[in-house]
């Protein structure tokens, strides 16, 4: 398999990290949204939505980072990401899609960029703009885990699922933006324990090729 | 079953069309969200995040609109929103989050209010905003389908599924804004298919009992 991505997206990440958990590897081609490599006429042949990440798996291109997750799920079952059980394979999904649905999509590079050069905000609004949305999708979160009893080591039970592939990438961005994690604490205990497994540290952006130090 | 839903918002609309093209009969609560009725306390009990829709099946509470249609999908197989090939369920998932993850977010209450309360915006640069997210993800739709074997009278194949499901209140919400759709021939064919069918016009906003005329 071969993986598009970038060190520093948070759907590259969360893919990274399902490929890691499911013990899959797949080539890393980097792609640099920084410089727009994304939007250039190489990329779109691969990938028309111009976006992160894209995975090949042998003749098929697959892309989206949730439906991608949902294929590994689908294609190598085991370790699997999602419960056995059909509600709490929703719940997790819906945790899952709390943060790619409700927090991701209004920090990514487009919105930010229209924010900028079409509507003139500063970068210190911008800013406050991204921590809007990661602060209020983590009070979001935080009550969604605080109220379940399926809410254990990880967001469900004693393995990381598709939820957790979701929320520590979307963590790293908080740290990125300097948000104040204290309102947080079992958001933040689950990110601690997935810290420390190889799947995520693997995953992480600053392990990555392409990473800038 | 019961599906609190507002008769305008895009994810509550694509909730209804699941249940009726499974068959399945959910009564409908209406939660106004112009007048904030979702972000009201009666509202946050049943569903924290505070969002559109929320299905209630038996114990379950399922937030979400893609988690709810794929607990729909796992509970009521027949008749499938996703195909049989693990490759082309894939496909089908990523046109889905091409909608719910690219498009739809962008425009929903919450950012709206942001642009407009704290960042001054207009309500033209609100609309053109709005424009700007629906077109641009319509090209990356219309392209992906036209480039497409896969694709049918519907998304994919000869019947509905969970990105028609996606398709069409994005469609609603673009005519709404009054958006150009001739560049977007494909898209269009395939709503006017799915406008023919008994579980599309159930589900269509016109027809809920909370509509405003």
């Amino acid at each position: 398999m071969k993986l598009y991505s970038f060190w520093r997206s948070s759907t590259s990440y969360r893919t990274r990290i399902a490929l890691g958990l499911k013990g899959l590897h797949a080539d890393n081609i980097p792609v640099n949204i920084v410089t727009a490599e994304h939007r250039g006429s190489v990329y779109a042949k691969i990938n028309p939505e111009m976006r992160m990440p894209t995975l090949i798996d042998g003749e098929h291109t697959l892309t989206q980072s949730l439906a991608i997750i949902e294929y590994l799920e689908e294609k190598y079952p085991e370790p699997p990401l999602l419960p056995l059980n059909i509600y709490e394979r929703a719940r997790v999904r819906a945790l899952a899609l709390a943060v790619a649905c409700d927090i991701s999509p209004l920090n990514n590079t487009s919105p930010l960029l229209y924010l900028s050069q079409k509507l003139g905000l500063t970068e210190e609004q911008k800013v406050e703009w991204m921590r809007h949305w990661i602060s209020s999708g983590f009070e979001v979160l935080e009550q969604l885990l605080i109220t379940s009893p399926y809410t254990g080591t990880f967001c469900h039970g004693a393995t990381p699922g598709m939820a957790d592939c979701c929320l520590v990438p979307q963590l790293y961005n908080a740290r990125r933006y300097h948000i104040d994690l204290t309102d947080f604490p079992l958001i933040t205990r689950i990110d601690a324990a997935c810290a420390k497994l190889p799947a995520f540290i693997a995953a992480h952006p600053s392990n990555q090729p392409d990473a800038v130090k």
